[in-house]
């Protein structure tokens, strides 16, 4: 058997029971739309806010979907993952919502109000050193130590099955539209979208958005194999992490291009969403209007959706300030 | 006749109109939720954003419903009032959006961010001195030069027909609920959700937010006459101005308290906003959240709709940093 027939795909099917199972715990968030931004671009764009999803980020579908579809023998042995960002909070919150152990691993030196975050969903925080051996040797004692499931942030079928119920949101509400933009990192929340894009809206084009300085999903589409950059840099700090097997599979086979933008783009459509929106959007959430803007000719007179994915920032630090 | 005899009070009717007439040119805003806040007020809380509307304000929508009801003779000759702020800012949109001159005077002092986005909407700034004098002379002038129509900020009825459009969205989409929290200033946007929930849902009980240093609304109310202040200084700087005949006969008649906060309480309840409901919202705004958490027995389980009413402010000068 091939490694690639052992990939677990997840299906159509698998994003309706998902949608079913998560509706309690997630907002169906709203799409809001922006005349201003619309004239700037020259493009009809449909904003989905998942900044307004649960623990602030749309991680909590895939996360909720993970944590509910357990079985009740497993969900006793709780859950676990290393994460210091969205998706450490987000199966904080699932598992705090069915009431059972959640793990998460961080760095010592993550930021005492990300931690705080955590714990404040029930989760409990393991330290580890700001080390990728730290990390894996500690994560390694927690799964031996408690049996807990892990849940990959992104390369997990039930993690895109549960992102995959954001297009299919947007879908219901719009009908058909000519293209989704949203952003790149391990490729969980562009998996998903082209899983329920592929099987409802197969005439839409999905492209991804990625910051220059950290554009390994880029050069993997272009090569047409996996490249993982080590530790890039950027502001947008949810794209850093490299594309993986089951989210290459969505990638390679149904994303158009993925299209690039730089820090300062991204700073500039941060601030440009907070202002004219009215709404919080992370970096790594504006950078779908920054790649829009700098690609204007691609979008001209289109129905474009856009995934705003998170709005978790420190608002006491902010790039423009 | 007696002076009150002469006031022109809206009607249900008229805001019926208000809401046909102005659909095309205002955002249909949405109403958010938040499992955090209504944990932490008790209460079952229902924002209705008009942070999102056109403008940034819900002023839009009384500015739209007076521009777009004037006689086409009329409107050639345009509109005008005196405004730094959000109605200058509101009337300049929809004047823009049917194509007829608008004039608004503001002080020379006046920030050019505020004079940059009142331009943008194509309106004409005529610059007086910063004092009542220089502009009361100034605005004369521009009045008997073009003929324009003066829209009052608040105390017109016109202006607050298309501030119930707000109330009855509410209603609509939400069906009864217990209590509506607003904040007062001249009292337009609280004198629409009079106008629309006595009629559709008298016993909605209606609340006005206003700061302790901003506090003539409150006093008027306990002493049963309209009490002005000269220039209170409050980070609200919506709320400062002062009730008027038809503002007074809607609060006088329809209000059941006005509640205070301190300066303190509405930055705090600003930051809460933004930290988990994602959104921009001014201090103007932010204040009805800081009275509901001072005033928790007063709406424990109850269904409170909140009209976050604005979202412009200097993202560049917050005042948490």
């Amino acid at each position: 058997m091939s490694k690639k027939a052992k990939l677990n795909i997840p299906t159509y099917d698998d994003v309706l029971v998902a949608h079913k199972r998560i509706k309690p715990y997630i907002h169906h968030t709203p799409i809001l739309t922006s005349e201003f931004l619309n004239n700037l671009t020259g493009a009809e764009l449909f904003f989905k806010c998942e900044n307004f999803q649960k623990a602030g980020v749309f991680k909590a579908r895939g996360a909720s979907n993970a944590v509910f579809g357990l079985s009740d023998e497993q969900a006793k042995k709780g859950v676990a993952t290393h994460s210091s960002g969205n998706h450490g909070l987000s199966l904080s919150y699932a598992a705090g919502k069915r009431g059972i152990p959640a793990t998460v691993v961080m760095p010592n030196t993550a930021p005492q109000a990300k931690k705080d975050a955590v714990s404040g969903y029930g989760a409990t925080i393991v330290e580890c050193e700001p080390s990728t051996s730290s990390r894996e040797a500690v994560f390694a004692e927690v799964m031996a130590s408690s049996g807990a499931d892990f849940i990959h942030p992104y390369n997990d079928p039930r993690v895109i099955a549960g992102q995959a119920t954001c297009a299919k949101e947007i879908f219901e509400e719009l009908g058909e539209f000519d293209a989704l933009v949203a952003p790149i990192g391990g490729g969980g929340m562009i998996s998903g979208s082209c899983l329920s894009l592929s099987n409802i809206s197969p005439k839409t084009k999905i492209y991804g958005a990625e910051p220059e300085q950290a554009d390994d999903a880029y050069r993997s589409l272009k090569a047409g194999y996996i490249i993982a950059d080590d530790a890039p840099v950027t502001i947008a700090d949810g794209l850093k992490v490299p594309l993986k097997d089951l989210t290459w599979h969505f990638v390679s086979n149904f994303v158009s291009d993925i299209l690039l933008a730089s820090e300062q783009e991204i700073i500039d459509a941060m601030y440009l969403v907070w202002q004219r929106m009215k709404i919080i959007v992370e970096p790594s959430s504006a950078i779908t209007l920054a790649t829009i803007l700098k690609n204007k000719n691609l979008f001209a007179n289109k129905r474009v959706a856009v995934i705003l994915t998170g709005g978790n920032v420190d608002l006491k630090k902010l790039p423009w300030m």
